[in-house]
């Protein structure tokens, strides 16, 4: 009953298999910076009702994937789902981005959180990856993700978006038990997040622990991977015969991509600041590495994007285990015909890198 | 006619000599978290007029010593009187940060600004820094300070704070040749505007790139890197027979600590998230490091602060080399009398690292 995937390039890459060229995708590639995008979410009125959607949902994330060539879809939602279903209520201020109507603000308000069931309260999330798994037809693998621990819990204690995050990260300090406590519970709630959506279809998992890298070297360990490290424990690793692999994310992490790969995960994003050739090196025998183009590079002029695409490529170097993708999500205000430009160079440069031939100079004037 | 200074612990430390106790001073010290700083600035009226007039500055400047313990003063000023003094414009936007009237937005207006004369647009912060050395009597050094190129390039493209910094680093890749001259001529008006202040009474300097760590490797070496390497060769390093010592501080910059040693400096600043021992391992053979506790630790109660001061100072290790600080900017909502507390376990619990017994099991259980 389960359709062929088309394209595995991005499982075989992340699983380090050889490939005939690197994978790329674009994280946000669904979104605002698409015209067709934000016809659909004009329609759809706020941002939420547009995740709550299915139909919608899955029209936005196949979007991209009509323009461009893209070898993976990634799932339209938001990592604050899961707050949202545990009750805090989240709504989107314009030009403020996200807000809760009631944020975490004492040990209390920890205790009274639940898991939230994926099939019931986030059900409108498993619907929309059931929708677009079905509409892919087996084009390209379907990416679900998650929030990390940390990362999510900044947003329920600080109410929304925050520069110093000055809440959160003083609560940790102040309460650290109570911090661990909301921890677990955002830990358990991703695992059965993420696995009810390797279930409804997801073929490969992200967590995305945007401000992991706002913590000391401790507070990170304790407080971020060691959730993400619970939440990697617990996910289902292979279904429909295939692995499931798992990806994580740190912003501003690259000072502990050893700690990182050392949870088992399958891979690591790794953002523009950290050098990818570095990166490899440090880690790379154990995970494959996705990334990183700076994300400002697309708003500059096409033969620039193509330099800094072979420069990505090229740190990288020949062999498998490499994802091309963005160091962060794509800005809002970048022309389309740039993302163009950077994917089309993805797969006209890497084939060279992914030669065959043990003969390395041959393969080179061969093409 | 020379004052002696009569606590010289912090040029001693940041020339990696001998200390009986490590200096600490607090980055932002004079600021919105003192009751008394608020007074002086709402009679003020706006924050630039606060720094426009010198008994303003110096009164606010030498707030923090009175309360605390402080091994340092730091001139009371902004890292943007310079692109002000270039006729931009600056203004503070309540709830919003500086703000330019007029930003740079061409290559045209590149070439319009012109190096401004320390002694005359910018005579204010001088006579700042006079008085201010004057009123310190040799108490403790007095510190001298600016931003770094990149840096206020930033703010200058984007017209005030930015999140993505977008522009400036779109312009980055579109226009390299533009962002270059915009970098020269704010390093020569950097080097001239420290070495003003020195010639009236700054003993250190530091260099504030808050924003490098928003750049690659590459980028953080051409644009950032680059230029404080052309202000560290310009700056005068010895004044009234004493050397001056420059310290950079580039946050979010851990990754690229090598490279910046190398530029002749004489000490790094160092964030939260960069570990001090593994910094000290790397680069402490060559530069004295500045750091680095979470300022979200001064939120905590005064057993954690201790614990967490003990903590640095521990990871730092004994011997000589070390100026503790906050990894940033103190928060404007941090209750003062935790200050306090961080300063005394500083004075408190250094001297130990810092005994000069040879034979250290003795000098331990001496005291």
């Amino acid at each position: 009953m389960t359709v062929e995937l088309k394209n595995d390039l991005l499982l075989r890459a992340l699983e380090r298999q050889p490939v005939e060229r690197t994978p790329v995708w674009i994280m946000r590639q669904a979104g605002r910076y698409l015209p067709e995008y934000r016809e659909v979410r004009e329609r759809a009125g706020d941002f939420m009702s547009l995740c709550r959607n299915a139909e919608l949902a899955c029209r936005v994330t196949l979007q991209p994937l009509r323009r461009f060539d893209l070898d993976a879809a990634i799932l339209f939602s938001d990592i604050l789902t899961i707050p949202d279903a545990m009750g805090l209520g989240l709504y989107f201020s314009p030009g403020e981005g996200p807000k809760f109507q009631n944020p975490v603000s004492s040990e209390a308000d920890i205790r009274r959180l639940a898991v939230p069931d994926p099939e019931e309260e986030l059900g409108y999330v498993m619907n929309a990856v059931r929708t677009i798994r079905h509409e892919l037809r087996g084009a390209v693998p379907l990416i679900g993700f998650a929030g990390s621990p940390w990362t999510l819990a900044t947003y329920m204690v600080e109410g929304g978006s925050s520069k110093e995050f000055a809440r959160v990260r003083g609560l940790l300090y102040q309460e650290p038990s109570a911090m661990h406590k909301l921890l677990e519970i955002l830990a358990r709630a991703v695992t059965e997040y993420l696995n009810a959506q390797v279930r409804a279809g997801a073929q490969a998992l992200m967590i995305f622990d945007t401000w992991g890298g706002t913590l000391t070297r401790e507070n990170y360990r304790d407080f971020s991977l060691n959730y993400m490290q619970q939440i990697v424990d617990g996910l289902i690793r292979e279904h429909e015969g295939r692995r499931i692999p798992v990806t994580l994310f740190t912003k501003n992490g690259g000072a502990w991509l050893e700690e990182m790969a050392a949870t088992g995960c399958d891979a690591l994003g790794i953002d523009w600041t950290q050098p990818i050739d570095i990166a490899r090196a440090r880690v790379g025998s154990k995970v494959a590495l996705q990334g990183n183009l700076d994300p400002c590079v697309l708003y500059a002029q096409p033969d620039v994007i193509e330099a800094q695409v072979a420069k990505v490529l090229q740190d990288f170097g020949s062999g498998s285990g490499h994802v091309f993708n963005l160091g962060h999500g794509i800005h809002p205000a970048v022309p389309p015909e740039n993302v163009k430009v950077m994917v089309d160079a993805v797969h006209a440069l890497s084939p060279a890198l992914h030669a065959p031939s043990p003969d390395k100079s041959q393969a080179k004037s061969e093409g």
